[in-house]
Protein backbone atom coordinates (compact mmCIF):
# COMPACT_ATOMS: atom_id res chain seq x y z
CA UNK A 1 0.00 0.00 0.00
CA UNK A 2 3.19 2.69 0.53
CA UNK A 3 4.46 1.75 -2.36
CA UNK A 4 0.90 2.50 -4.17
CA UNK A 5 0.56 5.48 -2.44
CA UNK A 6 4.24 6.73 -3.05
CA UNK A 7 3.05 5.80 -7.54
CA UNK A 8 -0.51 7.12 -7.00
CA UNK A 9 -1.68 10.16 -9.69
CA UNK A 10 -5.07 11.19 -10.79
CA UNK A 11 -4.19 8.95 -13.81
CA UNK A 12 -3.87 5.76 -11.66
CA UNK A 13 -7.19 6.66 -9.93
CA UNK A 14 -8.96 7.41 -13.36
CA UNK A 15 -7.94 4.33 -15.08
CA UNK A 16 -8.36 2.16 -12.12
CA UNK A 17 -12.05 3.41 -12.01
CA UNK A 18 -12.42 3.15 -15.52
CA UNK A 19 -11.13 -0.60 -15.31
CA UNK A 20 -14.19 -1.21 -12.05
CA UNK A 21 -16.76 0.64 -14.19
CA UNK A 22 -15.82 -1.18 -17.74
CA UNK A 23 -16.42 -3.98 -15.32
CA UNK A 24 -13.59 -6.01 -16.76
CA UNK A 25 -13.10 -8.22 -13.70
CA UNK A 26 -16.15 -10.34 -11.63
CA UNK A 27 -16.00 -8.02 -8.88
CA UNK A 28 -17.00 -9.28 -5.62
CA UNK A 29 -19.56 -8.04 -3.34
CA UNK A 30 -18.98 -5.21 -1.41
CA UNK A 31 -20.42 -7.40 1.54
CA UNK A 32 -18.37 -9.73 1.27
CA UNK A 33 -14.86 -8.63 1.04
CA UNK A 34 -12.67 -8.98 4.41
CA UNK A 35 -10.65 -5.62 4.69
CA UNK A 36 -7.81 -5.94 5.63
CA UNK A 37 -5.75 -2.77 7.53
CA UNK A 38 -4.88 -0.48 5.31
CA UNK A 39 -1.48 -0.39 6.18
CA UNK A 40 -0.45 -3.26 8.60
CA UNK A 41 3.23 -1.88 8.63
CA UNK A 42 3.89 1.71 8.80
CA UNK A 43 7.15 2.53 8.10
CA UNK A 44 7.51 5.10 11.43
CA UNK A 45 5.24 5.24 14.31
CA UNK A 46 1.84 6.00 13.88
CA UNK A 47 1.61 10.46 14.58
CA UNK A 48 -0.85 11.80 16.90
CA UNK A 49 -2.08 14.63 18.38
CA UNK A 50 -3.41 15.09 21.74
CA UNK A 51 -6.42 17.49 23.16
CA UNK A 52 -7.65 18.41 19.80
CA UNK A 53 -11.16 19.03 20.28
CA UNK A 54 -11.98 21.39 23.27
CA UNK A 55 -14.28 19.63 24.97
CA UNK A 56 -11.87 16.52 25.04
CA UNK A 57 -9.16 18.81 26.35
CA UNK A 58 -11.64 19.82 28.96
CA UNK A 59 -12.82 16.29 30.12
CA UNK A 60 -9.12 14.82 30.52
CA UNK A 61 -7.79 17.70 32.66
CA UNK A 62 -6.56 15.59 35.32
CA UNK A 63 -4.34 13.26 32.89
CA UNK A 64 -0.92 14.73 33.86
CA UNK A 65 1.75 15.21 30.91
CA UNK A 66 -0.57 17.49 29.14
CA UNK A 67 -0.41 21.02 30.00
CA UNK A 68 -3.61 22.84 31.58
CA UNK A 69 -6.74 22.48 29.65
CA UNK A 70 -6.48 24.01 25.98
CA UNK A 71 -3.22 23.38 24.22
CA UNK A 72 -1.65 26.72 22.95
CA UNK A 73 0.05 24.70 20.56
CA UNK A 74 -0.09 20.71 19.04
CA UNK A 75 0.49 18.05 21.81
CA UNK A 76 1.90 15.47 19.07
CA UNK A 77 2.94 12.06 20.78
CA UNK A 78 3.52 8.60 19.02
CA UNK A 79 2.23 5.18 18.83
CA UNK A 80 3.29 1.79 18.01
CA UNK A 81 1.09 0.21 15.21
CA UNK A 82 3.36 -2.97 14.90
CA UNK A 83 1.30 -4.21 13.46
CA UNK A 84 -1.27 -2.03 12.62
CA UNK A 85 -4.68 -3.36 13.33
CA UNK A 86 -7.69 -3.05 10.58
CA UNK A 87 -11.35 -3.66 10.49
CA UNK A 88 -13.02 -6.42 12.14
CA UNK A 89 -9.70 -7.30 14.30
CA UNK A 90 -9.62 -8.24 18.01
CA UNK A 91 -7.58 -5.88 20.50
CA UNK A 92 -5.59 -7.67 22.76
CA UNK A 93 -7.58 -7.34 26.63
CA UNK A 94 -3.76 -6.53 28.36
CA UNK A 95 -5.55 -8.22 31.35
CA UNK A 96 -2.18 -9.31 33.20
CA UNK A 97 -1.94 -5.29 33.26
CA UNK A 98 -4.38 -3.00 33.17
CA UNK A 99 -8.38 -3.40 33.34
CA UNK A 100 -8.24 0.97 32.13
CA UNK A 101 -8.73 -0.12 28.52
CA UNK A 102 -10.14 3.38 26.39
CA UNK A 103 -11.10 4.22 22.80
CA UNK A 104 -10.61 7.33 20.81
CA UNK A 105 -12.20 7.85 17.42
CA UNK A 106 -9.54 9.80 15.86
CA UNK A 107 -9.67 11.48 12.03
CA UNK A 108 -7.22 9.41 10.17
CA UNK A 109 -4.90 11.34 7.67
CA UNK A 110 -2.89 9.20 5.62
CA UNK A 111 -0.05 11.69 3.52
CA UNK A 112 0.29 11.20 0.12
CA UNK A 113 3.73 13.14 -0.81
CA UNK A 114 7.15 13.73 1.07
CA UNK A 115 6.91 16.71 2.34
CA UNK A 116 9.18 19.52 4.98
CA UNK A 117 7.54 22.39 6.04
CA UNK A 118 4.51 22.23 4.24
CA UNK A 119 3.07 25.63 3.90
CA UNK A 120 -0.57 25.66 4.93
CA UNK A 121 -1.96 26.79 1.96
CA UNK A 122 -0.79 23.88 0.04
CA UNK A 123 -1.14 21.48 2.76
CA UNK A 124 -4.11 19.64 0.85
CA UNK A 125 -1.23 18.42 -1.92
CA UNK A 126 0.47 16.32 1.04
CA UNK A 127 -2.72 14.15 1.49
CA UNK A 128 -3.37 10.81 0.22
CA UNK A 129 -6.51 10.30 1.95
CA UNK A 130 -7.87 9.50 5.18
CA UNK A 131 -9.43 6.88 7.12
CA UNK A 132 -10.67 5.96 10.73
CA UNK A 133 -8.40 6.03 13.48
CA UNK A 134 -9.02 3.87 17.18
CA UNK A 135 -6.19 5.29 19.24
CA UNK A 136 -6.46 2.80 22.03
CA UNK A 137 -5.40 4.25 25.15
CA UNK A 138 -4.08 2.30 28.35
CA UNK A 139 -5.16 4.76 30.90
CA UNK A 140 -3.50 3.49 34.01
CA UNK A 141 0.25 2.51 31.78
CA UNK A 142 -0.58 6.34 30.28
CA UNK A 143 -0.35 7.57 33.91
CA UNK A 144 2.33 5.29 35.35
CA UNK A 145 5.02 6.52 33.08
CA UNK A 146 4.20 10.41 32.77
CA UNK A 147 4.71 10.65 28.91
CA UNK A 148 2.00 8.83 26.99
CA UNK A 149 4.28 6.59 24.75
CA UNK A 150 3.89 3.47 26.50
CA UNK A 151 0.13 3.42 27.53
CA UNK A 152 -0.66 4.67 23.93
CA UNK A 153 1.26 1.84 22.31
CA UNK A 154 1.08 -1.52 23.95
CA UNK A 155 0.33 -4.73 21.27
CA UNK A 156 -2.78 -3.89 19.00
CA UNK A 157 -3.63 -0.94 20.22
CA UNK A 158 -3.97 1.35 17.15
CA UNK A 159 -6.43 0.44 14.26
CA UNK A 160 -7.16 2.23 11.68
CA UNK A 161 -9.89 1.55 8.21
CA UNK A 162 -11.87 -0.04 6.76
CA UNK A 163 -10.56 1.67 4.18
CA UNK A 164 -8.42 4.65 2.76
CA UNK A 165 -10.51 7.19 1.01
CA UNK A 166 -8.89 9.17 -1.75
CA UNK A 167 -8.61 13.01 -0.94
CA UNK A 168 -10.87 13.32 -3.75
CA UNK A 169 -13.86 12.26 -2.08
CA UNK A 170 -13.89 14.47 0.70
CA UNK A 171 -14.52 18.00 0.84
CA UNK A 172 -11.39 20.11 2.81
CA UNK A 173 -11.25 20.67 5.36
CA UNK A 174 -13.24 17.48 6.45
CA UNK A 175 -16.10 18.58 8.04
CA UNK A 176 -17.47 15.49 8.63
CA UNK A 177 -19.76 13.55 11.65
CA UNK A 178 -17.42 11.40 13.98
CA UNK A 179 -19.19 8.98 16.46
CA UNK A 180 -17.76 6.05 18.81
CA UNK A 181 -20.00 3.47 19.50
CA UNK A 182 -19.58 1.03 22.46
CA UNK A 183 -21.85 -2.27 22.07
CA UNK A 184 -24.34 -0.23 20.58
CA UNK A 185 -24.32 3.11 22.92
CA UNK A 186 -22.99 6.14 21.33
CA UNK A 187 -20.41 7.19 23.57
CA UNK A 188 -18.45 10.14 21.41
CA UNK A 189 -20.73 12.27 19.07
CA UNK A 190 -18.78 15.52 17.27
CA UNK A 191 -17.92 16.88 14.17
CA UNK A 192 -14.23 17.04 12.75
CA UNK A 193 -14.68 20.53 11.84
CA UNK A 194 -14.44 21.03 15.59
CA UNK A 195 -10.24 20.49 15.97
CA UNK A 196 -8.62 23.13 17.88
CA UNK A 197 -5.77 22.76 15.04
CA UNK A 198 -7.03 22.20 11.67
CA UNK A 199 -5.60 19.56 8.76
CA UNK A 200 -3.74 22.64 7.78
CA UNK A 201 -2.25 23.41 10.53
CA UNK A 202 -1.13 20.42 11.88
CA UNK A 203 0.62 19.50 8.42
CA UNK A 204 2.62 23.11 8.38
CA UNK A 205 3.42 22.76 11.97
CA UNK A 206 4.30 19.14 12.15
CA UNK A 207 6.70 19.01 9.18
CA UNK A 208 8.46 22.38 10.86
CA UNK A 209 12.04 20.45 10.37
CA UNK A 210 10.84 16.61 10.15
CA UNK A 211 9.86 15.11 6.66
CA UNK A 212 6.81 13.44 6.23
CA UNK A 213 6.80 10.62 4.00
CA UNK A 214 3.82 9.15 1.80
CA UNK A 215 1.97 6.03 4.02
CA UNK A 216 2.59 8.10 6.90
CA UNK A 217 -0.44 8.15 9.31
CA UNK A 218 -1.29 10.69 11.44
CA UNK A 219 -4.39 10.56 14.24
CA UNK A 220 -5.85 14.59 14.09
CA UNK A 221 -7.02 14.01 17.86
CA UNK A 222 -10.49 12.71 19.38
CA UNK A 223 -13.34 14.13 20.54
CA UNK A 224 -14.95 14.14 24.47
CA UNK A 225 -16.47 11.23 25.41
CA UNK A 226 -13.53 8.63 26.14
CA UNK A 227 -14.25 6.51 28.70
CA UNK A 228 -11.91 8.11 31.31
CA UNK A 229 -14.24 11.12 30.49
CA UNK A 230 -16.99 9.70 32.86
CA UNK A 231 -17.48 9.64 36.24
CA UNK A 232 -17.31 6.82 37.24
CA UNK A 233 -14.64 6.17 33.99
CA UNK A 234 -16.50 3.99 31.32
CA UNK A 235 -13.26 1.94 30.17
CA UNK A 236 -13.65 -1.26 28.14
CA UNK A 237 -14.29 -4.75 28.92
CA UNK A 238 -13.66 -8.11 27.67
CA UNK A 239 -15.94 -9.00 24.73
CA UNK A 240 -17.14 -4.88 23.61
CA UNK A 241 -17.70 -4.17 20.48
CA UNK A 242 -16.14 -0.77 19.71
CA UNK A 243 -17.58 0.84 16.24
CA UNK A 244 -15.83 4.19 15.28
CA UNK A 245 -18.07 5.90 12.69
CA UNK A 246 -16.68 8.70 10.37
CA UNK A 247 -19.89 10.49 7.47
CA UNK A 248 -18.53 9.56 4.13
CA UNK A 249 -15.70 7.28 5.07
CA UNK A 250 -17.06 4.16 7.54
CA UNK A 251 -17.32 2.03 10.10
CA UNK A 252 -14.19 0.73 12.12
CA UNK A 253 -15.30 -2.64 14.11
CA UNK A 254 -12.97 -3.74 16.70
CA UNK A 255 -14.03 -6.62 19.41
CA UNK A 256 -12.18 -6.68 22.73
CA UNK A 257 -10.45 -9.71 23.50
CA UNK B 1 21.80 -4.86 9.35
CA UNK B 2 18.27 -5.91 10.89
CA UNK B 3 18.16 -9.35 8.89
CA UNK B 4 21.86 -9.91 10.18
CA UNK B 5 20.63 -9.38 13.20
CA UNK B 6 17.63 -11.98 13.60
CA UNK B 7 19.77 -14.70 12.29
CA UNK B 8 22.84 -14.18 14.71
CA UNK B 9 23.75 -16.42 16.39
CA UNK B 10 27.24 -17.88 18.54
CA UNK B 11 28.07 -20.08 15.18
CA UNK B 12 28.07 -17.41 13.10
CA UNK B 13 30.07 -15.08 15.18
CA UNK B 14 32.25 -17.74 15.61
CA UNK B 15 32.92 -18.19 11.59
CA UNK B 16 33.35 -14.39 10.87
CA UNK B 17 35.81 -14.23 13.77
CA UNK B 18 37.80 -16.94 12.19
CA UNK B 19 37.16 -15.80 8.60
CA UNK B 20 38.81 -12.88 9.91
CA UNK B 21 41.81 -14.18 11.93
CA UNK B 22 42.64 -16.22 8.94
CA UNK B 23 43.20 -13.58 7.11
CA UNK B 24 41.26 -15.05 4.01
CA UNK B 25 40.40 -11.23 2.72
CA UNK B 26 42.33 -8.29 2.47
CA UNK B 27 41.42 -6.27 5.22
CA UNK B 28 40.85 -2.73 4.91
CA UNK B 29 43.06 -0.79 7.50
CA UNK B 30 40.53 -0.22 10.66
CA UNK B 31 41.51 3.69 10.12
CA UNK B 32 40.46 4.00 6.34
CA UNK B 33 36.74 2.47 7.36
CA UNK B 34 34.35 5.27 6.90
CA UNK B 35 31.56 3.62 9.16
CA UNK B 36 28.09 4.00 8.30
CA UNK B 37 24.95 4.28 10.54
CA UNK B 38 24.84 0.92 12.21
CA UNK B 39 20.50 0.80 11.28
CA UNK B 40 19.93 3.50 8.32
CA UNK B 41 16.26 3.20 9.05
CA UNK B 42 14.58 1.14 11.83
CA UNK B 43 11.71 -0.47 11.73
CA UNK B 44 9.90 2.09 14.80
CA UNK B 45 10.78 4.79 16.01
CA UNK B 46 13.48 5.00 18.70
CA UNK B 47 12.32 4.27 21.98
CA UNK B 48 13.95 6.56 24.42
CA UNK B 49 14.48 6.68 28.25
CA UNK B 50 14.10 10.34 30.08
CA UNK B 51 15.56 11.60 33.67
CA UNK B 52 17.48 7.99 33.88
CA UNK B 53 20.00 9.29 35.57
CA UNK B 54 19.49 11.17 39.24
CA UNK B 55 21.85 13.96 38.37
CA UNK B 56 20.23 14.83 35.33
CA UNK B 57 16.75 14.02 36.60
CA UNK B 58 17.79 17.11 38.82
CA UNK B 59 19.34 19.61 36.54
CA UNK B 60 16.33 19.27 34.24
CA UNK B 61 13.62 19.90 36.75
CA UNK B 62 12.43 22.74 34.60
CA UNK B 63 11.36 20.44 31.38
CA UNK B 64 7.65 20.28 32.03
CA UNK B 65 6.09 16.89 30.86
CA UNK B 66 8.44 14.97 32.78
CA UNK B 67 6.80 14.92 36.13
CA UNK B 68 8.71 16.08 39.62
CA UNK B 69 12.63 15.32 39.27
CA UNK B 70 13.00 11.63 40.41
CA UNK B 71 10.95 9.60 38.44
CA UNK B 72 9.70 6.62 40.00
CA UNK B 73 8.67 4.55 36.83
CA UNK B 74 10.61 4.74 34.11
CA UNK B 75 9.60 7.58 31.35
CA UNK B 76 9.57 6.40 27.82
CA UNK B 77 9.30 8.31 25.00
CA UNK B 78 9.82 8.10 21.02
CA UNK B 79 12.20 9.61 19.02
CA UNK B 80 11.99 9.35 14.45
CA UNK B 81 15.25 8.09 13.28
CA UNK B 82 14.32 8.58 9.41
CA UNK B 83 16.99 8.04 8.53
CA UNK B 84 19.37 7.55 11.67
CA UNK B 85 22.41 9.36 11.00
CA UNK B 86 26.14 7.59 11.90
CA UNK B 87 29.37 8.68 12.78
CA UNK B 88 31.00 11.49 11.26
CA UNK B 89 27.53 12.79 9.85
CA UNK B 90 26.21 16.23 9.95
CA UNK B 91 23.34 16.69 11.42
CA UNK B 92 21.50 20.16 10.55
CA UNK B 93 21.20 22.75 13.10
CA UNK B 94 17.40 23.54 11.94
CA UNK B 95 18.23 27.13 12.57
CA UNK B 96 14.92 28.36 10.88
CA UNK B 97 12.90 27.16 14.22
CA UNK B 98 15.51 26.82 16.92
CA UNK B 99 18.92 28.24 18.86
CA UNK B 100 18.36 25.36 21.51
CA UNK B 101 19.82 22.48 19.76
CA UNK B 102 21.60 20.27 22.45
CA UNK B 103 23.52 17.40 23.10
CA UNK B 104 22.66 13.81 25.34
CA UNK B 105 25.10 11.27 25.08
CA UNK B 106 22.98 7.73 25.76
CA UNK B 107 24.18 4.21 26.19
CA UNK B 108 22.11 2.22 22.85
CA UNK B 109 20.80 -1.27 23.36
CA UNK B 110 19.95 -3.01 19.88
CA UNK B 111 17.36 -5.90 20.74
CA UNK B 112 18.52 -9.52 19.57
CA UNK B 113 15.40 -11.32 19.90
CA UNK B 114 11.65 -10.65 19.46
CA UNK B 115 10.41 -10.44 23.17
CA UNK B 116 7.51 -9.77 24.78
CA UNK B 117 6.65 -9.76 28.99
CA UNK B 118 10.62 -10.51 29.13
CA UNK B 119 11.87 -11.38 32.82
CA UNK B 120 14.33 -9.33 34.12
CA UNK B 121 16.88 -12.52 34.82
CA UNK B 122 16.65 -13.04 31.29
CA UNK B 123 16.94 -10.24 29.82
CA UNK B 124 20.42 -10.35 27.92
CA UNK B 125 19.44 -13.36 26.28
CA UNK B 126 17.38 -10.59 24.26
CA UNK B 127 20.17 -7.85 23.55
CA UNK B 128 22.14 -8.21 20.18
CA UNK B 129 24.85 -5.54 21.59
CA UNK B 130 25.26 -1.97 22.67
CA UNK B 131 26.17 0.95 20.78
CA UNK B 132 26.46 4.85 21.58
CA UNK B 133 23.35 7.07 20.97
CA UNK B 134 23.38 10.87 20.68
CA UNK B 135 19.72 11.83 21.23
CA UNK B 136 19.79 15.79 20.30
CA UNK B 137 17.30 17.68 21.41
CA UNK B 138 15.71 20.83 20.55
CA UNK B 139 14.61 22.45 23.81
CA UNK B 140 12.32 25.16 22.34
CA UNK B 141 10.30 22.78 20.50
CA UNK B 142 10.43 20.21 23.61
CA UNK B 143 9.03 22.46 25.64
CA UNK B 144 6.57 24.13 23.13
CA UNK B 145 4.88 21.01 22.49
CA UNK B 146 4.54 19.52 26.05
CA UNK B 147 5.03 16.22 25.33
CA UNK B 148 8.76 15.48 24.38
CA UNK B 149 8.38 13.76 20.63
CA UNK B 150 8.51 16.52 18.40
CA UNK B 151 11.08 18.25 20.08
CA UNK B 152 13.28 14.87 19.70
CA UNK B 153 12.23 14.24 16.20
CA UNK B 154 13.40 16.78 14.21
CA UNK B 155 15.64 15.68 10.87
CA UNK B 156 19.11 14.19 11.56
CA UNK B 157 18.23 14.97 15.31
CA UNK B 158 18.93 10.84 16.23
CA UNK B 159 22.55 9.21 15.74
CA UNK B 160 24.20 5.79 16.55
CA UNK B 161 27.38 4.70 16.41
CA UNK B 162 30.07 4.32 15.33
CA UNK B 163 29.48 0.20 15.08
CA UNK B 164 27.48 -1.95 17.66
CA UNK B 165 29.51 -4.07 20.50
CA UNK B 166 28.00 -7.43 20.56
CA UNK B 167 26.94 -8.50 23.74
CA UNK B 168 29.55 -11.08 24.32
CA UNK B 169 31.81 -7.94 24.31
CA UNK B 170 30.52 -6.11 27.14
CA UNK B 171 30.23 -7.09 30.81
CA UNK B 172 26.63 -7.46 32.32
CA UNK B 173 25.44 -5.05 32.84
CA UNK B 174 27.42 -2.73 31.55
CA UNK B 175 29.43 -0.80 34.06
CA UNK B 176 30.70 2.11 31.50
CA UNK B 177 32.37 5.30 31.74
CA UNK B 178 30.39 7.62 29.58
CA UNK B 179 31.47 10.70 28.05
CA UNK B 180 30.09 13.94 25.46
CA UNK B 181 33.11 15.88 24.55
CA UNK B 182 32.06 18.88 22.57
CA UNK B 183 34.81 20.98 20.81
CA UNK B 184 36.83 19.00 23.03
CA UNK B 185 35.26 20.31 26.29
CA UNK B 186 34.22 17.54 28.60
CA UNK B 187 30.78 18.09 29.17
CA UNK B 188 29.18 14.96 30.45
CA UNK B 189 30.99 12.69 32.76
CA UNK B 190 29.05 9.35 34.00
CA UNK B 191 29.14 5.40 34.12
CA UNK B 192 26.37 3.41 33.06
CA UNK B 193 26.38 1.80 35.94
CA UNK B 194 24.34 4.71 37.48
CA UNK B 195 21.22 4.17 35.78
CA UNK B 196 18.23 4.60 38.15
CA UNK B 197 16.42 2.07 36.30
CA UNK B 198 19.31 -0.27 34.89
CA UNK B 199 18.79 -2.70 31.93
CA UNK B 200 17.03 -5.78 32.63
CA UNK B 201 14.45 -3.13 34.89
CA UNK B 202 13.85 -1.59 31.37
CA UNK B 203 13.82 -4.82 28.86
CA UNK B 204 10.95 -6.30 31.60
CA UNK B 205 9.41 -3.34 31.83
CA UNK B 206 9.29 -1.83 28.60
CA UNK B 207 8.31 -4.76 26.98
CA UNK B 208 5.24 -5.42 28.89
CA UNK B 209 2.19 -5.72 26.74
CA UNK B 210 4.74 -4.39 24.01
CA UNK B 211 6.62 -6.76 21.68
CA UNK B 212 10.28 -5.77 21.12
CA UNK B 213 11.84 -6.84 17.63
CA UNK B 214 15.61 -7.61 16.73
CA UNK B 215 17.07 -4.12 15.42
CA UNK B 216 15.16 -2.29 17.81
CA UNK B 217 17.02 0.77 19.44
CA UNK B 218 16.71 1.75 23.10
CA UNK B 219 18.30 4.80 24.55
CA UNK B 220 18.61 4.16 28.56
CA UNK B 221 19.03 7.85 29.32
CA UNK B 222 21.67 10.75 29.63
CA UNK B 223 23.66 11.52 32.60
CA UNK B 224 23.90 15.17 33.78
CA UNK B 225 25.73 17.76 31.90
CA UNK B 226 23.70 18.62 29.10
CA UNK B 227 23.68 22.33 27.62
CA UNK B 228 20.17 22.85 29.12
CA UNK B 229 21.64 22.12 32.32
CA UNK B 230 24.35 25.02 32.43
CA UNK B 231 22.79 28.29 33.59
CA UNK B 232 23.26 30.39 30.81
CA UNK B 233 22.42 26.71 28.66
CA UNK B 234 25.57 26.02 26.56
CA UNK B 235 22.93 24.71 24.07
CA UNK B 236 25.28 23.54 20.36
CA UNK B 237 26.01 26.35 18.14
CA UNK B 238 26.99 25.88 13.83
CA UNK B 239 30.18 23.96 13.94
CA UNK B 240 30.15 22.01 17.01
CA UNK B 241 32.18 19.09 17.23
CA UNK B 242 29.95 16.53 19.30
CA UNK B 243 32.00 13.47 20.55
CA UNK B 244 30.17 10.90 22.46
CA UNK B 245 32.62 8.50 23.93
CA UNK B 246 31.71 5.21 25.62
CA UNK B 247 34.37 3.08 26.74
CA UNK B 248 34.22 -0.29 25.13
CA UNK B 249 32.57 0.68 22.26
CA UNK B 250 34.05 4.04 20.84
CA UNK B 251 33.40 7.32 19.90
CA UNK B 252 30.47 8.78 17.94
CA UNK B 253 31.66 11.89 16.15
CA UNK B 254 28.77 14.40 14.69
CA UNK B 255 29.15 18.19 13.23
CA UNK B 256 26.66 20.32 13.86
CA UNK B 257 25.96 22.32 10.13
Amino acid sequence: MITFIEGFNKGLLDSITETINNNKFNLIPFESIKFLSPIPYPRRNVFCLGKNYIDHANEIQSIPGGGNSIPKNPIYFSKVAYPCMGTEDIILNHIEITNEMDYEVELAIIIGKKGKNIPQENARDYIFGYTIGNDISVRNIQLKHIQWFKGKSLDSCCSIGPYIVTDEEISFPPNLDIKCIINGEIRQNSNTSKLIFDIPTILHDLSQGMTLYPGDIILTGTPSGVGFGFNPPKTLNSGDIIECEIEGIGTLINYLE
